[in-house]
């Protein structure tokens, strides 16, 4: 577990909101641009711990002295822990709106609690391989359970947009958005990646809007990369 | 009026959506920073046309032959025109979801039919003096109604915040955004307004993080000026 924040999300359906961030260790994929491989490749390994959910709303609260109002859980796979259900509960009754990402290949019961769930599917260039079975029956089972949320592609070429098509296709009810991705994790210039997360951000859009079939879609960047560059952590105050 | 995209909304509740717009002349208001003084200045007085709604939906249909999914009606002060309720029913029967932003200033009956309205009361720095009154009268109809909306405040400088947060407090249940503020409008080098526009939104970031007293808030640029400049239409295919 990592707590950091306050700080603003900088992606998908909540952009732009203040909110903290739990991330867990842990994932089932290995994309080939992962921004967050610290939480599975080992390199993280000495960031690692075991808390338990009063422990984790506590530092939480002890983050800026106020008890959370908005709370992001992040990975690695969040859905790959059973026991995040006992964490949710408490942010919920600790009076926090929980958001969560994961890209779709595990299901977890407490989906269901989530406020503000996003799917984020890989497209190729991720080098990994979409299970649609798992997806669709994730898909159905919040749909039964009367649970809102989001789908969002990360797109870095033509192959991930056709990709992303698809994906908006199977679920065209569900509010779909694409996000340019930062190909360029390596650059420390800041004005040097602010201008190529400009371009990745205005090929995305143009190619969008030139496209009459493109509907019923946002076209977002990764805000919190243009305010922090490639930094590991986004802020951190503990 | 002025129909113009598709493109990017760049701003508030729904950034990032997919939209086209249209443009409505005249505005009560005169701000000091109105980045659309054209729609009442008279120096855009050669664009003004008077349209039906069915000739509306035409045109914005014809810009890239496929009925609008996502239209989003901007001023000006579109809620000084009480005929806008005619064309809002034809989007919406031509399938189109339909957003709108006003100061504030005005009720029109119209506003229960809008999909996604903004309200965005003007801050100090607009030289403008905000009528709650007005401003207390519309929320309530709108919760009368039952028709969600959201607040948005362009920020300039700490009196801005400082009256943000008053907004933000006479209406604590309503989704609140925050606006970095473009004080570059002449700055035509669009490297040098990036850094400009990035300065901005950071020190808005950091004044929101930092101050466990902003509470349920989204902090978001104005994308649309990173992409395009300070140019006075976003995009325009006719
Ligand atoms: S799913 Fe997410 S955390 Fe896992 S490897 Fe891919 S980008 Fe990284
Ligand atoms: S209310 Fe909007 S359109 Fe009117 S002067 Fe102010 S910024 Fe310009």
């Amino acid at each position: 577990m990592e707590i950091f924040g306050p700080t603003v999300q900088g992606e998908g359906m909540v952009i732009g909101k203040k909110t903290r961030f739990v991330r867990t260790a842990g994932c089932d994929y290995r994309c080939s641009w992962c921004d967050s491989a610290f939480t599975w490749d080992g390199t993280g390994k000495d960031d690692i711990r075991l808390m338990h959910p009063e422990e984790i709303v506590r530092e939480l609260t002890a983050l800026d002295g106020s008890p959370p109002d908005h709370v992001t859980l992040s990975g690695g796979n969040p859905a790959l822990l059973p026991q995040l259900g006992a964490l949710i509960a408490a942010l919920r009754s600790a009076g926090a709106v929980v958001a969560l990402e994961t890209q779709g290949s595990k299901w977890q019961d407490w989906f269901l609690d989530i406020d503000e769930l996003t799917i984020s599917p890989k497209p190729p260039s991720s080098g990994m391989e979409t299970d649609w079975a798992a997806l669709e029956r994730i898909a159905l089972r919040l749909a039964q359970g009367g649970r809102h949320f989001s789908l969002k592609v990360v797109i870095f070429d033509e192959a991930d947009l056709v990709y992303a098509a698809g994906v908006h296709l199977r679920f065209p009810s569900i509010p779909f958005y694409l996000q340019a991705g930062n190909d360029h994790l390596g650059e420390k210039d800041r004005t040097q990646l602010l201008k190529d997360l400009l371009v990745r951000y205005e090929w995305l859009v143009e190619r969008v809007v030139a496209d009459a079939g493109w509907r019923d879609v946002h076209v977002l960047p990764q805000l919190h990369t243009w305010i922090w560059g490639n930094k590991k952590r986004r802020i951190r105050r503990q």
